[in-house]
């Protein structure tokens, strides 16, 4: 099974994301934290909805793959405060967390 | 540039989603009717928010990767429509459609 932990920032008018730092800093900080037990971290940035120049719903997103729920709980739990901490060197956005089953 | 067309189906109570139609049917479809412009999809089932057995945002998301945007109008417009129709056969739900730049 693959599982993907999805964090998706809200496009809030007027709010702060700073798309250098969740790069170079922040989630390579993630994946130091989380070792091999992260199989890879993929960073996206919202473009648009459907249609062409509508506003993205999210204005950045960040995807960790794990091989299990419990893989990722417990890469996670130790370091949950230190990357809570993060977060605001970055952004003052707060994020959706979703978990989801790749199934192909 | 990889961008990435993402369907996210938002998990509203006493919604009907049928996912084996979507994987066996409908994805298959869109990536027949796309052609070669869609580099790869890729479908996901949402398991939980960030606590343990909470509800999702999404019940399901699927992702289309395009070389840009363009590339995936172009394929996109002509079958709008038949895409649109086949739709009633696996949900009732108006999904959120975002396109992303995908940075790493």
């Amino acid at each position: 099974m693959i599982v993907k932990v999805s964090v998706l920032y809200p496009n809030i008018e007027g709010s702060r994301f700073n798309m250098d730092y969740y790069c170079k800093l922040h989630v390579p900080m993630l994946q130091q934290k989380f070792g091999a037990a992260c199989r890879q971290a993929i960073v996206e940035q919202g473009i648009s909805g459907a249609v062409p120049g509508s506003p993205p719903t999210y204005l950045a997103m960040g995807h960790f793959y794990f091989d299990s729920v419990e893989a990722f709980q417990a890469a996670y739990r130790p370091h949950a405060a230190a990357i809570m901490a993060d977060m605001l060197n970055y952004t003052d956005i707060e994020p959706i967390m979703q978990i989801s089953q790749v199934k192909s």
